[in-house]
């Protein structure tokens, strides 16, 4: 396998082949939720990788695994780089794993070329990022951020009824000290994530590395139409309330509307339910998802105004009554444009094709973004596809975005 | 309450209310499916109001119940007028069964004023019309037509695996004698069935008989959208392969083109069911229900190109693969304008307010309109529901129908 010197592609696919083996689903993609047996065993095998490679090593006070390369001066703010090491449901062994096992080969690297750096670099494996076990995300990079979790971690429960709070004590740890994990930001000059793109950009153009920009904002809402039940043959249009023909004509806008502003927004219905389902009765209800996601806050607001507008309308023609709840509202994150050009002239001095782009998922960085100089990198997802057992990056393409990491990281 | 000379809505009631104990669901609605012990007493309550009604009472050999009052000239070809006995599950006590009493009144009126009619009258009560334990309808109006059911039969089964002709030993019947039941169709001069409107037309309008000159046709095509599942948020909607998005532009469409028409003609998507269905991801696939329902032939042919080639846009924008599957077709049937012309008079020289209409449901009625000369007349549903244990039409308004209907066949 080719290599980008001094980043070792064989490495990291060995690393990444090991990390995988921790799995509840093995043979049906990578499942590791945080806080079980295989999230246990991943952290002691992080744990030995981070000692072997001379790394101080530690697991922090909310489950992050944390490896410290000592600089020359160690009162200078630290280079941190990461990602996370939990996985969703028949996940792949990409998503998040490429991060820290990338940030792990370039700390062995610097050691194997006996390069001391000036500032301590930092190395860490997030836990929860992806929040699937219990339906709330970055518990890990919150934890060092120092928001506050103690209610979260008490309410936000998985599905047999195990509290955020309860899962850390079943690992001993102690949920009233969380703000142990809490970092001083003084002291960390820059956060790097290194992330497998999810999405078929780079794939589909082309492209070696990802430079990302920002992380789109995005907003969620469950929109319910209530229509009535009644014969579907019988009822003229005119004294009908048909659910769907009121949904359908708004989720048809959603598509038109982020299309015609292309700005790479987008906006999608994912999630869509009628009742009562039956070919030859007037839906009486049809519950559907609308998200959209934009890095501008312009489009996001443009969406939010349109969606009712067309929701009143359609309500109005079709005679239905309807309710929209908003379910989530995060803003879009701008990362740091000096790394992106730091980032961008290692690309450039290593020939490697790239494009500036956002990140259309969520992640780690970007709310670490919020606490110092925080920049991506993506490497390409083959054919788009994340979140599943057909999720692939090629090693080598990892190594390319490590190596653009290890320069940013060596130059600050 | 207030009768029309000489129906009398009491007697209506009574056979009604006696008829709905026949029941597996009371309490929920009236459940009566064909071939069960629900049907089975029903059958013999109505043999014993024939026969007491003065009627030759028979039950045929697919599970009609036919009773005849004799006419002075039995060459002569009969006035036949009846309705079905089976219900849908947790339906309504009107639905056919009040087509099938007010038949029984009209004969049992005709006796007590002593009027001997040139003509035989025969009064039927239907099997299976609603089709719903085998998933077939009109299983008795087909027997006297003489359709060919012995493949149906065998093939149509219920949830339990009982096929329609098992069903039929279970009642000591003989599956391979069904023939014996077809009518020889010279011999009836018309037949009328008079039905709950099961819409909300003539409720919302304030009349009190609707004359239905037509059994609308209708089209259904179950239609599936093949997208791709994506991250909703990574995957940019010019590589996204979206089926809502799909599907919602189609079903918009068909709620614009019924409208368009104004001529009666309904549209409607009552099945959609969606894959994976979860917020965050592009849906990889839509199945809907699109059916059309019109009196006008060429108005179900609009439909069926338009939605044809809002498939093909549709598609071609989302970048998405579909299939489309026919259902069912079944033409538009107009009824007899005599008859229609007879009742319209009955109506107005009672000072019955009256419209003719279509109707927007299918019934035996429309099957034997193949095979003589036939008429369907309509009470009001309240609130135009139906098939639901809400179900109501006022007795009083049963006997208006049936007024007009007594009308009709001493007239002819």
């Amino acid at each position: 396998m080719k290599s980008y010197f001094p980043i070792n592609a064989d490495r990291i696919r060995e690393d990444l082949e090991a990390l995988a083996r921790f799995n509840s689903t093995p043979g049906e993609g990578v499942t590791r939720l945080p806080f079980t047996k295989e999230a246990r065993e991943a952290c002691e095998f992080l744990k030995e990788r981070f000692r072997a490679a001379g790394l101080e090593t530690r697991e922090d006070a909310i489950g992050n695994i944390i490896g410290v390369l000592p600089g020359k001066d160690r009162e200078l703010p630290a280079a941190a780089m990461g990602s996370h090491y939990d996985t969703v449901y028949n996940g792949g062994m990409f998503d998040g794993q490429a991060g820290v096992i990338s940030a792990l080969e370039i700390a062995r690297c610097l050691r194997e070329q006996g390069i001391k750096l000036e500032r301590d670099f930092v190395v860490i494996a997030f836990n929860d990022e992806e929040g699937v076990r219990f339906h709330r995300s970055y518990l890990g990079s919150y934890g060092i951020l120092g928001r506050d979790q103690q209610q979260a971690i008490r309410d936000y429960k998985d599905r047999d009824g195990i509290s955020i709070r309860e899962a850390m004590m079943s690992w001993d740890m102690d949920p009233d000290r969380i703000s142990e994990a809490v970092w001083d930001w003084k002291k960390v000059r820059a956060f790097i994530e290194l992330h497998i793109e999810q999405g078929p950009v780079l794939d589909s153009e082309g492209l070696e590395v990802g430079i990302v920009q920002s992380v789109v904002g995005f907003r969620r809402y469950m929109v319910t139409v209530h229509g009535r039940a009644d014969h579907s043959g019988t009822t003229p249009m005119d004294l009908r309330s048909d659910a769907v023909d009121t949904a359908s004509r708004v989720i048809a806008w959603m598509g038109d509307f982020a299309r015609s502003l292309n700005d790479g927004t987008v906006a999608t219905a994912g999630y869509l339910r009628v009742e009562p389902c039956v070919e030859n009765i007037v839906p009486s209800s049809c519950e559907f998802s609308a998200e959209v996601r934009s890095e501008h806050r312009e489009s996001l607001d443009a969406f939010t105004e349109g969606l009712k507008k067309m929701l009143r309308e359609s309500a109005e023609l079709c005679k239905t009554g309807f309710e929209i709840v908003e379910k989530m509202d995060i803003p879009p994150v701008k990362l740091s444009r000096e790394l992106c050009d730091r980032l961008e002239e290692s690309c450039r001095s290593r020939g490697f094709s790239h494009k500036r782009m956002h990140s259309g998922a969520g992640h780690d960085a970007q709310e670490i973004a919020s606490a110092c100089e925080t920049v991506m990198i993506f490497a390409p997802s083959r054919d788009g596809r994340s979140h599943c057992r057909e999720e692939w990056t090629d090693f080598e393409d990892i190594a390319k975005a490590a190596a653009a990491a290890y320069d940013l990281v060596t130059g600050l």
